[in-house]
């Protein structure tokens, strides 16, 4: 059953660099489609099918990616799409769902979600839409989903799982009791030994109220986003306001400006497969590969070859005697690195971009 | 000064697979414009200038072929340029170029020169053609063109040079006294250690007479070539007595069919730094490398990367921590290999033709 006050709000402005040649600029991490044909930012909203009906789902995105937001997401309403001015980070983004669904319902219960991760257990990842719905709706606490880690990684802020709460749900719920960093590995280690922490995985579930009595105490500056969806119904009105309000707004993730200070969090834990598919390896994990050990989506022809990974998209790609080689042919670039460095790619990204011929190929 | 009998005759119909992706099966080689921006039978036909004049200069080429190949030799007049309708290799290619000389002129000295390689020196090759015209012009000798071997390379075949001929020339002649095929990699240290054995370069200068007489010894199946064009002045009409003759000519080689059993070969000592670019290493010698030892050839962006040879036609590559590889974006392809592998290229190609949506590729 979906709850009545129930909205969805998925953040989708996002403009990672990790996936280049095959997200740029124009086309981030949220519009690709390896997976089943579909881009992220689809299958983020297909998860919410009988959970959140498409009216209250929303999604708030930039402005210059309003046009392939609105194709990845035929079905929602157009007026249902937000786009932020400029690029603020997270919290900026949830004080305005916060003000955009209590615009619409004083009493919605929201879930901020996000665009560009994979969660392999799709039923479970719902069912745990519904409980914290539930855990959620009375105003009196913040849910946070803490996704149990599966290896001592870095990458992910942890949270800290406190004593459990009978929630009577599916869901084990636990107090949150403090949001970390990114931790160096040993850190890491010691967090995964313990298993007492969870990854921040940047999904929270909150009543209107709650979120914005948690924005006038720890983030009030925040609170004119909070207000102007109310103050302007007319959706050109609202955009005009917001590019009023953006330029002078921190540049501050939701988790530093607000979720680290509030002490009324719990965490429901997500164990549903979720999968930040941060780097090229990490989408190898999601296909079968061949006999040599090679993950290839498109064309390529192989000479003893092992280990690769290639993505080559309207163009074919011929590996000799290469392995463990990340190769992605995309747009107008071929990008090729070791698969252990395939986080490199973003330095790489940055330093085109410092080349005046770079931006063509961004 | 020119020799008013010198005639020069291009074999421009090769079809090599190493420079795949960049050459094609439409594009082979000889169209490749990675040296000074120019086709590789452009700069053969301008190693000329001085030594033939171009309306005595022909090219015999495939069929298909024709039209890039009147690209690459603006300045020719088109009825030197002659299609052959199947390959047969270049026994049959010779015995057609006497026939085409003959038909212009009883005493002609034709010099067969390859289409697709390099001379470092092109005054002193040029110097070695009119030495050759001259040691050739009185029909006694055919000439042959050796390269001093600079390394035991098993690719070519050798020729062992015999008794020094007092020529009275800048080039040094001495007689050809054996033609040996592609050694084993030991025979080729002896041969190089020994300093008796040239490379067979497959340059050849002869008179049309000398030409014919060893024909009508050796191969006398050929001659219906030789005298085809004096039969047919008509261009279309000789193109059609070609499309009668070649299918049932034999495959061979003017080395195997001819040169090995003639006895009055005489070898110029050709001094040019001639190089037959056989592969992708072999084009970066030609070129300066940066500082990490890569040599690019277009666009690319790098991150500790070294030793790579890149060439990136009309799009960009970015490699991150690789090292000694070939990587060729061209057309709707993209090679990588190892630099000591380049030459597996072929076994890649061989193999994407027996693929049904591999000849979108070649």
């Amino acid at each position: 059953m979906p709850n009545e006050h129930g909205y969805a709000v998925i953040l989708a402005g996002g403009r990672g660099e990790r996936f280049w040649p095959l997200s740029t600029t124009a086309r981030p991490k949220q519009f690709i489609s390896l997976f089943g044909g579909k881009p992220l930012l689809t299958l983020a909203l297909e998860r919410l099918e009988g959970v959140v009906p498409p009216e209250r789902i929303m999604i708030v995105t930039a402005a210059d990616l309003i046009e392939p937001t609105a194709e990845a997401a035929r079905g929602l309403p157009t007026e249902n799409l937000v786009a932020e001015p400029l690029p603020r980070d997270t919290a900026a983004a949830c004080a305005l769902a916060c003000g955009l669904v209590a615009a619409r319902d004083p009493q919605g219960v929201t879930a901020i979600l996000t665009a560009d991760h994979l969660m392999a257990d799709i039923e479970t990842f719902r069912q745990t839409l519904r409980d914290s719905f539930a855990a959620a709706e009375d105003g009196h606490h913040i849910v946070t989903i803490g996704i149990p880690p599966t290896e001592p990684a870095t990458g992910y802020g942890y949270i800290e799982a406190g004593e459990s709460i009978d929630t009577r749900t599916m869901t084990r719920f636990q107090r949150a009791t403090r949001f970390v960093e990114k931790p160096d590995a040993a850190t890491a280690t010691q967090y995964l030994a313990s298993g007492r922490y969870l990854w921040n995985g940047g999904m929270f579930i909150w009543h209107v109220g709650a979120m914005r009595r948690a924005l006038e105490r720890h983030a009030p500056d925040l609170l004119p986003l909070v207000e102007a969806p109310s103050a302007f119904h007319d959706r050109e009105a609202l955009q005009a306001r917001l590019t009023e309000i953006y330029p002078g707004l921190r540049k501050i993730s939701i988790d530093y400006a607000v979720m680290e200070h509030v002490d009324n969090i719990i965490m429901a834990r997500g164990a549903f497969g979720w999968d930040d598919v941060g780097t090229w390896p990490a989408v190898a994990g999601h296909f079968a590969p061949d006999a040599d050990s090679n993950v290839v989506i498109g064309s390529c022809e192989m000479l003893d070859a092992g280990g690769n990974v290639v993505v080559s998209e309207n163009r074919m790609t011929a590996l000799i005697g290469v392995h463990d080689l990340v190769v992605v042919q995309s747009g107008n670039a071929t990008l090729i690195c070791p698969r252990d460095r395939a986080q490199e790619v973003k330095q790489l990204v940055q330093r085109l971009g410092r080349r005046p011929d770079g931006s063509k190929y961004l």
